[in-house]
């Protein structure tokens, strides 16, 4: 019988709640389908900054490096740290460490969840967005610069590339902040070759997202590749949308799209807008994908921590990152079953968090989940 | 008998079509109002570009720059021009060149639309989007490099400041794009005072956007000028939003929101979102404000060169803009009465485009507002 050692970090927030389920539903298919689950719990967060000053060491971005998946509950309290240093240090830190250059986000609407749009259903709300991880406005490259001139130097390390920026910068405003995004050739071609694969393995239509008109450079950059890598592929159907655009058909015409790939930034703001038209963040799973390293998955939403310890809010886009882990670590029979048993949870809609109008709680959800998947196998 | 001189940039696609409807009604509004307006037209465009090579001239520039307000159709033809020149070289050179700080969108479901959202009505859906126009990403910094070293010297002039990036890059990449998104607090002032003096007069809601959790320099600023203005107006109640959130209240819960202010390229995005809320782009106006200087209003959507000449799209954003140009030049009266006609032509629902499941012309939806506009006076 396989045994996964499975790096756990659950949070903050309603993070411990709604990985517990997550745990529970795994080991209920890991009794059907024959395998066994070490979790190893890490206990980053805010409480653990709080106490230690420590968001995430190096030498636990080493050891957790060891294993091939993570699974993350959320992290954040602004009562307790400051909106950006966890984010930052420990989540952002963890996508670029591990260079999880791959963020999946399945937006599908299930069987019995209302979408907040009219005239839609399940079949019209089924795409999958690949945002690019580790590139863009999210590499952290800027500054702030008062009356005056003044140097700076700041560099970005990558796995695939690296690039040094050498500032002399002059102004005579009271202050700028100024922040640079970067897209490198190497890092759009392997996330355009891995959507045009998937879009392969579904309807052969892959859109890109870019503000090309008006972010020349970077994005001039971003459909070069596109472009380039579309010629092999031409069995794949592609489009070009500005990213103002795509967040009107994901509201007018959602069923246009099969794969979307987009620049980081811009796939940050359309997940959530997908996550709300599949139902909300309580539904909305992601996976942070290495193909080759240490990915991570997690729920789209984030700690609540106003709901904690409520037993309150809605487990299953974790449960449902859960079944993308197991994926990832080749358990695919577990991982569909779980995705059936959210299916069929949400379809009989006995056992449902308030977010779907229920009155169960957290656990309830989880628990409900876990047996169906033992009925089903 | 006031007389005012405006000059008319009908443009590509559909916009001569739209503007023909926002002219029509404007002098009706003038014969009931007692106005007069001297239309001076301007030929910029894909036409005028391809048969002289020229964007929009500096000489032009200064032209126009003698008048209050600009009437806009739409720009851009990519059956004749590249994605991106007309946009860069007209009408964000325009926005720059005229500091028009201020873009002003009214997201405002008007009686007799139909919203893509279940159970909201035109009581959920009335805001006000400010969004920076002048800065952020949108201040055309980049560049594309290399493997190896190169310099690049940037600089950015402005009416209230001047910054001036001399970079030294150096890269093993085999090619970045990089860009440079500048927030100054000269520029984050005036736009955070404009949004708390709205919101004033409105419901004294101001809510805030930005992604500072992540773009900490440029947004953190941002949220520092935000922060001190909120000081001087103790009686508006203020929240800060990420970007990606604001999508999903845009759809969940419009009516949270009464005044947004934000960065440039939120704003885009989001403005985009709010127009298909309140039924489409056919529907939306927008404004591009320097309370001091030349201003420009013009429908939101494209210039749609597949509809040109088939009298079919939707005239009303511009007729709506057309109000807003005359609120501008102080004519309060009319421009009230030209949205009362335009509530009224959409109660009445009897003629309409296309796009609001009607039959009627471009032409005929113009003619009718133009109508009412008179019966009403
Ligand atoms: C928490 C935040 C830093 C993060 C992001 O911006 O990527 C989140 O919004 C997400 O989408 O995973
Ligand atoms: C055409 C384009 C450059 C423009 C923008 O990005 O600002 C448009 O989308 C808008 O919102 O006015």
């Amino acid at each position: 019988m396989a045994t996964y050692k499975v790096p756990v970090i659950s949070g903050d927030g309603i993070g411990p709640e709604v990985i517990a389920e997550g745990k529970k539903v795994i080991e209920a298919a890991g009794e059907v389908y024959g395998f066994n689950v070490d979790w190893i719990h890490m206990p980053f967060g805010a409480d653990h900054y709080v106490a230690t000053g420590e968001t995430i060491s190096e030498e636990s971005l080493k050891e957790l490096g060891r294993y091939r998946a993570i699974y993350l509950g959320s992290l954040g309290d602004e009562r307790k740290v400051k909106a950006g240093i966890l984010e930052k240090g420990v989540l952002l830190k963890m996508r670029f460490y591990y260079d999880q250059y791959i963020n999946l986000r399945p937006v599908k609407l299930l069987d019995g969840v209302e979408t907040p749009l009219k005239n839609k259903t399940s079949k019209d709300i089924d795409f999958m967005v690949v945002r690019e991880n580790t590139e863009d406005f999210y590499v952290g490259l800027g500054g702030r610069v008062k009356k005056g001139a003044e140097k700076q130097e700041l560099e970005l390390k990558r796995d695939i590339y690296a690039v040094k920026f050498n500032l002399d910068i002059e102004t005579d405003s009271d202050e700028i902040g100024y922040q640079i995004g970067v897209v490198s050739r190497e890092g759009a071609k392997r996330i355009m070759e891995y959507s045009f694969d998937l879009a392969r393995q579904r309807r052969k239509h892959l859109s890109s997202v870019d503000k090309a008109n008006v972010m020349t450079e970077c994005y001039g950059l971003w459909r070069d590749v596109f472009t380039e890598t579309a010629k092999n592929y031409p069995d794949v159907q592609t489009d070009f949308n500005f990213v103002d655009a795509v967040t009107m058909w994901f509201v007018k015409n959602p069923e246009f799209f099969d794969v979307v790939v987009t620049p980081n930034m811009f796939g940050d703001i359309i997940t959530d807008l997908g996550a709300m038209i599949q139902g909300g963040l309580g539904l909305a799973p992601g996976g942070n994908v290495n193909p080759k390293g240490t990915s991570m998955f997690e729920p789209m939403g984030g700690s609540a921590p106003k709901y904690k310890g409520l037993n309150k809010v809605n487990p299953i886009a974790t449960i449902w990152a859960g079944a993308l882990l197991l994926d990832h670590l080749g358990e695919k029979q577990a991982a569909d079953a779980i995705v059936k048993a959210i299916e069929a949870n949400l379809k009989q809609g006995k056992v449902r968090t308030y977010d779907l109008g229920g009155t169960a709680g957290t656990s309830d959800v989880g628990s409900d989940i876990a047996r169906i998947v033992k009925v089903q196998g």
